[in-house]
């Protein structure tokens, strides 16, 4: 790989290099964000999915350092994955190390990894990188983007970003030090392209405040406001209206709780004496007195809202002029589930707000205009749009040619490609593996397309077993016991399974003929009754039939 | 019932009211629409949901007649079955005339069924009601809303509709029949909901036009413009947006030729000489002369375009300089896909145009303002929002009280809900089963929740069937054999399954101190493979045991 400054993105389904990045050169590597991503809706049974990261353990004596941008799990969340195989020290701002720090000690890694705090405007020297992390906002606090200077040039990386001048925390993205960089010279600007389809600049996180006092004063009862358990600076603006309009506030829910206390011990939240409480503290509460923040914005029937919308709660239940604020967006492929939960809170007649009801969520992530900011800031020779779908960086790279970056100089690739820099100039290399792998229960990458072939068969029909007893002529003995799931209701399908054995009979004694092995009953069978079974039915169950000597 | 007027909105999953509504009045019923539904994400298997109509069959002998507001799918498409049980004309204007027909016909139930041509402007007498059909913009022709004058009161009922001031056809939707039911006094409006979360206007089809005009003039090659097979109104742009640009244009797709067609012979589709040619010429044509209009906007891997975007169509492919534009939104639920076929064709080299890139497509229902502006005109004394949604009829119901219409003469109800109206008053009344029923395959009703329930276990993490021989003292005769889909891929198992013979062989020998019965040991085997399977993988499979004689 000679002197070659390499970066490749990987892993995560869409998205490309989001969850992972690896940066090259002489020999040496950087892993930038170890995260993971949630299943589509046809990845059956799958619980999440993470970078195929083999071309890095095949490489692993290269690994200097993992460089951890922020604490979202699309960034986080196979950190786990990645230290059980990998030994190579991580460096974090002191929230992300936090929220690390309880991954690895459930995953009993924490004594094993050599974890190093590191802050906004630091200069950090990982193996030949010399890495400046700077501030961006998003919507976590803490989160950083990096300037790697490398001995082939400095490569900008704007971690997930948007440009807010007027975030909870006060800390804007740092302007003063993207407007440095460009002044040094830029060989390749890599820049988060999620909402590259969206126009304009996404509204400030200030924007929220007016439209919470509007439900404060108007709730006439309790408060739940649901939100992610990281989203830190949505407590903040939860914590500043209950203040302001003499509510108490109970958190709720493990994770919630946990980021809480662990923000609150860091400094990334400032509690006002007092205006914490517990649920049960809560519960003894006038209504009107009080704001309940919880998760569950997903839909996800385990969840407190989950479990609050089907009156499945058992800490406590929904009561009378109960207001719930989703501040929040459906993740996409959530869209249903999250419309379903609304609608049964309503129908449980609770008030229920959410955007686009009332303004109590806006993204973390830049738009086009900012996109352009980035751009005319940083001044990159070349740039690469990263952290999207193919369309968000096909789009990101037109935004790019519309500001004036020459088109031979972007880049769009897929997970997988390696960018080379050699001389100044970016090229395409080759393609390692750069897909994603799926995680099932304690399985990591066993299940592949076979399997999911196989579930989506029983998702839509079932199966159906025939257990057969034949003698040593190969007669039937018996009646053929039939055992079906996902195909028919069992209890009203009598006539169709007397029919089926009838169609069993026929075609064991018509085989029977020829003395058939056992192999060639099995495929008589199986065959008559699929086609039985589409005739009737239009349906198309797997069939397995076993065949034992009487 | 009296002379009581009852209105029941009935079926379809979410959606209050909109694949079908009932009034009745002094023992005569009106049934309004017989649309389908598409299934949630997590409806495994099911095909499409029609309602829940037994009220209607088990009063069959009231019904007077059946009235389709228009001819898109959630208004037409339980037809079949509404007429296979149910006998009463069938009223429809031209074009939605012409494709219930196709149904019908499809069905084998044409020349069964009576069906009558009504236009907008006419009055039609159904039973006790006498209806006013009046024209409404939508997103597709022909469309009507309907005044329906019963004893008790006037009645209207707003259907799909937008207010389009410049729509293709040129026909806007009928302000002065609007405003001369105000003139007589309007006892109930009942209004499409859909887009009540949306503020402002939905934009007009005519903001298509310079989009189509970009698109044609940048398009280096051949276009392929992807919409609604329904979707007449933008069939008419695409052909103008040809015209104007001097290329030919190919309908591939048998939904979409045969629409056209149809449309074009009822005159809803204008088409200049010679404009229309085969496909198999388009394929001689230069590219840049050419645009070909195809169905599969919803990312569905057997339409045109989704065969496109995986190199499986058979008749023509992508080739280079290809322009692909998606005239659409993804149908709520469909996002995922949708956004798959997208990344897979600028995958393959072709650029993608699609909201919210370009405006090339528009929504068919009415925004909030376009809310106010029916009540204004109409000005009802009750208001029942439907067409959406329990969350959507919320935020109407919200619209409406913002322009006077007292919270006590408004009704949010969800389907199998019926609303009286005596001397005047609006009353809820009875709840009439209102749900829905999966269609799958031939079965209609027969898959409930637990076949679904199993589906959802299936499709979580396969099945393994264990089928076991034993001897007349209940010894194990030979190995046990194992059958699995969907658990783990099977290749790679065969440790793990030859430790869960072994788990097997320790359980029936221990369930043999006890001489059990064929049932214990199933059950016995049964437990310890789930624990195993469990402690092993963390999955769950459905496991069943088969116990033969040896």
């Amino acid at each position: 790989m000679g002197n070659k400054l390499r970066l490749i993105p990987l892993g995560g389904l869409g998205e490309i290099g989001k969850n992972m990045m690896l940066f090259e050169y002489d020999g040496s590597s950087l892993l930038v964000d170890a995260g993971l991503m949630f299943p589509e809706n046809d990845m059956l049974g799958i619980d999440y999915i993470i970078p195929d990261f083999r071309y890095v353990l095949e490489h692993k004596d290269m690994l200097r350092g993992i460089l951890i941008t922020h604490g979202h799990e699309d960034h986080t969340g196979a950190i786990k994955h990645v230290m059980q195989q990998l030994d190579a020290p991580v460096y974090a701002t002191p929230l992300t190390r936090g929220l690390l720090e309880v991954k690895l000690r459930d995953a009993r890694l924490l004594d094993k990894v050599q974890l190093h705090t590191v802050n906004a405007g630091d200069t950090v020297h990982i193996g030949p990188f010399q890495v400046e992390l700077f501030h961006v906002c998003h919507s976590i606090p803490d989160g950083v983007g990096l300037g790697i200077t490398t001995p082939a040039g400095l490569i900008v990386h704007s971690g997930d970003f948007k440009f807010d001048h007027t975030p909870v925390d006060g800390w804007p993205t740092d302007y003063a030090k993207l407007a440095e960089f460009s002044g040094r010279g830029v060989l390749a600007l890599l820049s988060d392209s999620t909402n590259a389809d969206k126009a304009g600049w996404t509204p400030s996180e200030a924007v929220i405040d007016p439209a919470f006092d509007q439900v404060f004063r108007e709730a006439p009862g309790r408060i739940l406001v649901a939100t992610f358990a990281s989203l830190i600076s949505r407590i903040q603006q939860v914590l500043n209206a209950a203040y302001r309009h003499g509510r108490k506030m109970a958190l709720v829910g493990t994770s919630m709780v946990e980021n809480a206390k662990m923000a609150q011990k860091l400094g990334y939240l400032n509690v006002p004496d007092g205006l914490i409480i517990s649920m049960d503290e809560a519960l003894r509460l006038s209504p009107a007195k009080v704001v309940i923040m919880t998760t569950g914005t997903q839909g996800e029937p385990s969840s407190i809202l989950g479990r609050l919308s089907e009156a499945r709660n058992r800490q406590f239940d929904l009561i009378e002029n109960d207001t719930i604020v989703l501040s929040s967006h459906p993740i996409p492929g959530n869209e249903e589930m999250v419309h379903r939960t609304i609608n049964k809170l309503l129908q449980r007649g609770a008030r229920v707000i959410y955007d686009p009801i009332a303004p109590v969520h806006v993204s973390g992530h830049a738009s086009a205009e900012e996109m352009k900011l980035l751009i005319h800031l940083v001044k990159p020779r070349n740039f690469i749009p990263v952290h999207g779908e193919l369309r968000h960086l096909t789009q990101h790279a037109a935004i790019a040619r519309e500001v004036g970056i020459p088109e031979e100089n972007i880049q769009v690739v897929e997970n997988g490609t390696v960018l080379e820099f050699e001389d100044g100039l970016l090229r395409v290399g080759e393609r390692i593996p750069g897909g994603y792998v799926y995680v099932d229960g304690s399985g990591v990458g066993d299940i592949g397309p076979s399997v999911m072939r196989e579930r989506e068969a029983l998702a839509q029909d079932g199966f159906v077993i025939i257990n057969l007893r034949l003698d040593q002529s190969g007669r039937l003995v018996g009646q053929p016991e039939i055992i079906s799931r996902g195909f028919v209701f069992v209890r009203d399908a009598d006539e169709l399974f007397t029919a089926a054995q009838e169609q069993i009979t026929q075609a064991v004694a018509r085989a029977n003929g020829s003395t058939p092995s056992a192999q060639a009953v099995k495929d008589k069978v199986t065959q008559v009754l699929a086609d039985f079974f589409y005739a009737e039915l239009k349906r198309r169950p797997m069939i397995f039939a076993l065949v034992n000597d009487a």
